[in-house]
């Protein structure tokens, strides 16, 4: 069994790691951390997992992560690149779910998180946990950063497309709608259900922080720049992505339909739709699927990607899992075969 | 006070009609029909309008609805064109929620509707109902075709920028959501809370029937044809609908905020929120109010307008009585000078 | 016009002070007040009142406050007592949002509030403003406390039973359940959509701050002590109240139908359902209505009492509004003959 | 590994069967029919199983069911009757989720499911699946009865009490609210999104078809008739019941929460809660786990129990698999293990 350290287990990243990990048949969680919950079992701030996780929180202690074979990080932006090289320097693999190794320009990153990044020298040894793009690096990775949950979404909305090469690079739209968990748990009037049930609003449209590391990752597809515009909103849900994504074909007689089945023929977590679908988030809830549907409205020049995720699971531990199995030789899909739960 | 009939009560904007015009000031409810609740008091379907409306469903009648100044139809599409041209034969005007009246192009209305439009004749006398363009004809007007829901937001949301012709024509994209309400009140698994609640899709993404009604509007207005994507979705929410609309400014020096500042300076229903803002659909919850904020991301070529309204009110009852207002020489605001309900 | 002074502006009850006056034909608010949003424009918190509420938040002032005609206060609990005896030096009502007047018994309300009273003499000369038993006292009063939003619901449900002395004061069971605006827009992990959305829970089961009031307010009809034991729940939805109270006829003859028609036969407010209904929170949505059903479960000794209304109207805002009508001799539905907002 | 047989598969305890039965490790569904959707895959209907269940509907055949070692209805009542005669003569077990079997009293199951029983000579033969209560004769069942969603959460409840003989039987009071699922998947306006999220309200109050269900369930496990007075409530949320129970103690020296504590230490899937707590419905949402807490207010005669279950998994769905593992010699959890999806 793989020994599976978490830091900063309180919030719902951190929740779903224990989750998803509770029914892993290979890995088993020895350790997770709260500096605030210390001595707290797990079970007492998340009742669901009583009788099922069995942990108290404990003071975050290196001696103690370094005993894992990997650690996790689900903590905010800026905490993991502090304690990151000391566990690595252990020799413990670690799979970062905050931003802090995602952007490869240390300028970028510090303009959009606000802050010094204090281990630059770490980002480029960081492979990005997109396993659909970066599979082989993954597997010989000792440093994941996972990818934000939106990025996600949009990334594996446009892959098809942008290594076919058949879309216009300059004019990309990506219109995504998340719901409430992405802002984390966390006192905050603005997540109150009070002010977000029963409404829909978009948020960040002058600019959002993942809007760097999106374009990062498509312009890699891409070997150029991109130009997306990319505009977040919040659903009055608790978890779900939904991205929906307009590209301008270069070449219209590309069968996208047939581009996306073949390009994800072989993913086990990514579900092209038959011709004509609209995913539901409802039908990824609590899973690590991603469901992908094409649509060319009048048969045109525009093609339109519907993208659903899981922010908490696909779009970021259920995919921090799955690079996990890929970095420890197993199944990809250990521990992770989870149907969507519907209704 | 003015004599209002109503056809076809039992639905959402039938109740919706109810429920302003009961705090109307000039305007009294007389007959409201319903062959399926006759005999029905409205109070006991709606018990919301308990001690407010005390009428009963009655079978609809022509000579009833003759006696009345003004008939709304709150009815399925295709029904109000087989009865509208006697009720107009004798004097009385009408009010038309449905599609009926709304696309000039008779062939085209019958390919998206489905049937044979039996009142062809009565299209071009129809006034398209959106008082921030067609205020003087509605003013004049004895038949008033009300926009759709999606519709009137989507053109709210370009018509400044439409007018300043400052906005590339091929390539615009209005990427909305709507509350379940807009599906009406009728029996359908797929609107169960059940299939909706928790939950987000796209739907229509290849074709939706509001597109030619609001490429008709759009090239009006512009006096060109104009070129839209359209792609609705379903929002696990009662009322609202949220219309995010991209477009390309051709002149990138437009103040694009002073222009929608300036053209809704005297619209009594249209506030243009300060710049940065992301209005919320809740703000505009029960109100005929429509919102919109726009932005231009990095400053670039891209202009995002966001506009919110009530799918009920400004989307469709609401709207249908600030243009009875304006045939009968009210006040604009008569009856409709409520605030969203927050929370 | 009456001149309307808000203490406290920020939360819920306020914003709903707000909303319902904004329509009130014969009050005006001329100051509203909060330390923390000083100079914040009103409308830029509650965005739903652009164009209709045009105030800043401003200091606290005794001097200005006195200018007004009636003052209330939307006030966390401990504050209105602080205040109050100034304002009312002035020759200015006073009607008390929070609980702070609510309790007779002083040291039971600092047991139940964790802290000392600091304005004890003015609890006896506070009338309780519900005005279905107390309407002549508050008539004449110039300072109210209103009732709390579960106190209100229970009361109403058990009046008519209470009056009528047919039912066992020994065992009252009140089983009610809140919408989460009742919590008061404060950041509070426990209220996040996250937290509460797609779940139910009971809260307090052991003891609540509402019991003692109610069990007071009970006690005053009955004549002598009651028993009652309250549980309250938290629904995940924004506004509403629904109280299910369960009683022991000792009189099996009565027509409890009957008997609450009559009693309510009067009231503008309070809308007995016909036999066999079942009222929904979404009737009263807005709205200052109470609605309620009586039902005896196979007919037995059993009777059973439904009662609904929004935690924020009659529950709040909307009962402080109807008492100031009384206090100023207006009819009493001014400004309040509003529908449920369905749906 | 068993092989199972499901009929009636396309509500929701049949999508809950299969959800569940995907990650059994020692049963493969092999067979589930429709009439209506004969053909269509079953993860065409429930996209959330793409990928994880690869059958079609077929239609119903004696034959092939007959092949499976147990075959679960999931039919609405009066379904299961006609066809499980047949079933069971081939040899195959039954499991039947319906009400058929539930109700011992022909007479009673007639007049409240109003229709003629065809197969009155099996109900003494069905054992009740309530694992906590009938687990020896589950073990040895040919033909299991699922109890009803409410009555499994009030009979847990109540069970412990019952078997210590401490509180009054005259009066018992279960107040109960369930998510729409229970309603199934039918096309009905009353279930629609907008006509019940945001809003909350009882239903049946003054009669349900599951009192007889309970209080056949109570008088069995005291010993004598049990009066209860059930009230069961609609809450807009997808799934969960929590019923909040009201009974008298007889004996008041008793140690409640030691009772419960104790009676349920063995249960692998009802976790009494420490004192104090009270219990969400989302911490068993998608889970076969039953949470209970038990209060008593002002530590008085009055003992108030709160009950939380996933309607469709212990209330339904789980509660079938899990009657299967015990006919089986499988583990009890198999299967079932799983945590609650928060948030």
């Amino acid at each position: 069994m793989i020994k599976v350290g978490i830091v900063g287990g309180t919030g719902y990243t951190g929740a779903e790691l224990l989750r998803l990990l509770a029914g892993h048949p290979a890995a088993n969680v020895v350790t997770i951390t709260s500096r605030t919950q210390k001595g707290v079992p797990v079970a007492q701030l998340y009742p669901n997992l009583r009788g099922i996780v069995d942990l108290p929180f404990t003071d975050p202690d290196i001696d103690k992560l370094s005993e894992c074979d990997v650690v996790f990080f689900a903590t905010p932006h800026g905490v993991a690149q502090r304690t990151v090289p000391a566990i690595l320097a252990m020799g413990t693999k670690v799979i970062d779910l905050s931003a802090d190794f995602r952007i490869r320009d240390i300028a970028l990153w510090e303009k959009w998180y606000g802050q010094t990044h204090v281990a630059p020298g770490l980002v480029s040894r960081a492979v990005y946990g997109l396993p659909e793009y970066h599979r082989d690096a993954i597997c010989r990775a000792d440093l994941i950063a996972c990818p934000g949950c939106y990025p996600t979404s949009v990334q594996l909305g446009l892959l098809p497309l942008l290594e076919a090469g058949c879309i216009d690079l300059n004019d990309i739209i990506a219109n995504s709608a998340s719901g409430v968990s992405g802002a984390g748990r966390q006192a905050n009037v603005a997540n109150l259900l009070s002010e977000t049930s029963d409404s829909f609003k978009a948020y960040g449209a002058s600019g959002h922080r993942h809007l760097p590391e999106i374009e990062q990752g498509l312009a890699e597809v891409a070997g150029a720049p991109v130009n997306l515009t990319f505009v977040p909103h919040l659903l009055p849900i608790n978890r779900g992505i939904h991205s929906t994504i307009y590209a301008d074909l270069i070449d219209t007689d590309v069968d996208v339909q047939r581009l996306f089945e073949e390009r994800y023929a072989d993913e086990p977590f990514v579900d092209v739709l038959p011709a004509g679908s609209h995913p539901e988030t409802r039908s990824v809830r609590g899973s690590n699927f991603c469901r992908i549907a094409v649509h060319r409205p009048g048969n045109g020049r525009k093609v339109v990607v519907l993208v659903v995720e899981d922010n908490l699971a696909k779009g970021a531990s259920g995919q921090a899992i799955q690079c996990m199995n890929l970095m420890f030789k197993l199944s990809e899909m250990a521990g992770l075969n989870l149907p969507g739960l519907v209704p």
